[in-house]
């Protein structure tokens, strides 16, 4: 297998994943940067998550424009993406979704905090981004053009993730196996806090141990990919 | 196929959908009106959507009587789906159900109004219809004549939804696909807003950004569509 | 089949739908009366509701002895399901759980109440039976004896169901598809009222919506039975 | 098949149990000491719980050492099973898991107590070990080596379970059937307790019904065990 059709099947797995665990339904889409071409992207064709196969890879440039779409249909928000690879090298996967614990957080002035060493990359909190503050009270709320993908990327600055007032949520990594690892526990964390913060005064993580919790966690991320990959592709 | 059949056929696979997304369970129903004949629509025999076939679809005149009974039982409540076709030429498809997370917001004073882009169909917030108004307090809540029927579409008014108090709701779409879309996002959006509502101040979809978002969605239909039907049809 | 083969067959789905549907787990059971002997009921051995087959399925008398046990452990808590026999001719079949929705409301001063015409035969509210009151604060909540049985029965008195103060609930029925029904649907209400009591004031069923909502939702029994008859069995 | 053999499987049937019944996810282990040597306990590989078979289970001593790692990965947190082990003779099995309702109860001043019989091996309420009491304020929240195990081993003390601030939880037992059961329903009176907390004044288990509930209960743990294990092994 070549290298960039073990990142597509990769990608094709992510899609799986992120279906099978709740953080994509038939909406949303997940990404990875080419490894040799750190200017393209591979995202599926506008389609859910849930039913991606290979052949529905599609190539894009940083403007968000398909290499070669062969008349395939193309997500509108394929912004959110080339917007955020142009403005974070570090970037290599990115993942956009609606996943329900994370929209409650997105419209009220509560802050998503790390609860645990599983969540210790959400850091300080999230940061939201709120487009009435870019382009007024009458959007559609999606991300569908460069400019609005750069405000999108400005608030979400050197964080791995960032919420969307109204919409739902964006979140980065440095692989593809990170950035799934992100997006199912950031929405656990969401329903924890929520249930912990009624319970009474949260502890949260310190810095220092968001820190060490995230370092640590990192090194394992090919165990649940392991497990997530078999429940997703039944095999 | 003939387009009744097509109809039909996607009738079946709307009371799966329904079912297999927590939408319907024993109870509820989902029609279409006939694409040839404004005065009529398809509805399944009184069974449990999960289980239905094309063979259990019947047609209805907007008095609600069977077409061509053959025997079968017919649902009680089917004026709710007769009378809203009657009043509103707009609609092509009516879901009835007791979907959980709506039943809490039918018997509380507190609006459904639209959390994010994906129920921004919700508009300025959904009527609720309470029976005892037009029917005392004795009733068995059921929509089980014309009277009632006409009642409901009145509450329901120009809306695409209604909460039933004490019972469910109705909702509405200009097809299946929409229709169906609509239960499965209002249900969520139920769950999502009460969560917020806990969690703090919740800041709502302005009137365009409701109805901007309702309209860049109605052109994704079929992108769930075709996820939930190959979970419910299992193929 | 004979009448007391079709009884056991059905005792069978029962246990495997309220396994199915998250009633039971690998405790709590479900019996019949027997069709011929008033004085007798039908009711698993001492096992998990979810794995039962007819051949684990025993008679027993209203002292809660078993007819013929050839060897088979029993439930030590048969003295709910022979009590309320004695106690109450109208009931047929009764169904003992520990349904997590119920607990709650069982350990707290809140009254569950029918919010919806699902649950009208909840009527003005389910008791709770404290068994600190007959037996003490040093028991093991359990109905191990014909003494505890019959102050269960007493709590129940004429109603369809009570709940077990730090334990779980009872509830019968004129028919196992009734005692199912009321099973499944009490543990749904407890869920939506404890989520409609966070939204705001609540507005219950008048004791005649209640009385005509159960009227004609036991008309319909057969039709949630058949769905989660095919869930259960796999059929 | 020898008692080491017999051990090992029921090791694994515990492993797919915790993963099923949703207490372990790709994070979290179980072991259960060594029948013959108890200075020798066995645990798996360091991969998921729900993919665990018999050749990826390891002996270990109790400095958590693997007796003969033959190359393969083992847990970073194998210093909870080893220093417990070894602090008390009469634990045979230990669990520990981020089972989710646990969490919030880590992280908030409110102690998770016996509500029903289910959990009476709660007793007096579950301690929460916090990791900063011994290493700071900067750690991953792991139990890494030796001296964090005997820390978390004297919070647990004499008690079934400890909540780890920020990170888990651990619970014990004398058979891989207890530890198994009790990390099960631990989890769910979390989440009734909560649900309890919010409808209003709690009545808990007195001593005296924790431990008779606890008593009568581990007569049973078969029962569960066999279900799960049906549900796990898909046979």
């Amino acid at each position: 297998m070549t290298m960039a059709n073990s990142l597509i099947s990769d990608l094709v797995v992510a899609n799986r994943i992120l279906f099978s665990e709740g953080v994509l339904d038939g909406f949303g889409h997940v990404s990875v940067r080419d490894a040799r071409n750190a200017d393209r992207f591979w995202l599926a064709r506008s389609m859910a998550a849930g039913l991606v196969e290979a052949r529905d890879v599609m190539a894009f440039d940083l403007d968000g424009a398909p290499i070669d779409a062969r008349g395939r249909a193309v997500f509108l928000e394929r912004f959110i993406h080339s917007e955020i690879y142009r403005a974070r090298p570090d970037v290599q996967s990115v993942v956009h979704s609606h996943s329900p614990n994370l929209v409650p957080f997105g419209v009220t002035p509560v802050k998503l905090k790390p609860l645990y060493h599983m969540t210790g990359f959400l850091g300080a909190g999230v940061p939201v981004f709120e487009i009435r503050k870019v382009a007024g009270t009458e959007t559609n709320l999606l991300i569908t053009d460069g400019r609005l993908g750069k405000a999108l990327a400005r608030s979400l600055a050197g964080n791995p993730a960032a919420l969307m007032r109204g919409h739902g949520s964006v979140v980065v990594g440095e692989s593809l196996q990170q950035s799934v690892y992100r997006a199912v526990y950031m929405e656990l964390n969401a329903r924890l806090q929520a249930e912990a913060m009624r319970l009474g005064r949260v502890t949260y993580l310190t810095a220092g141990e968001a820190r060490a919790g995230a370092a640590v966690n990192d090194r394992m991320l090919h165990r649940p990919w392991e497990l997530w990959k078999r429940k997703a592709m039944g095999k």
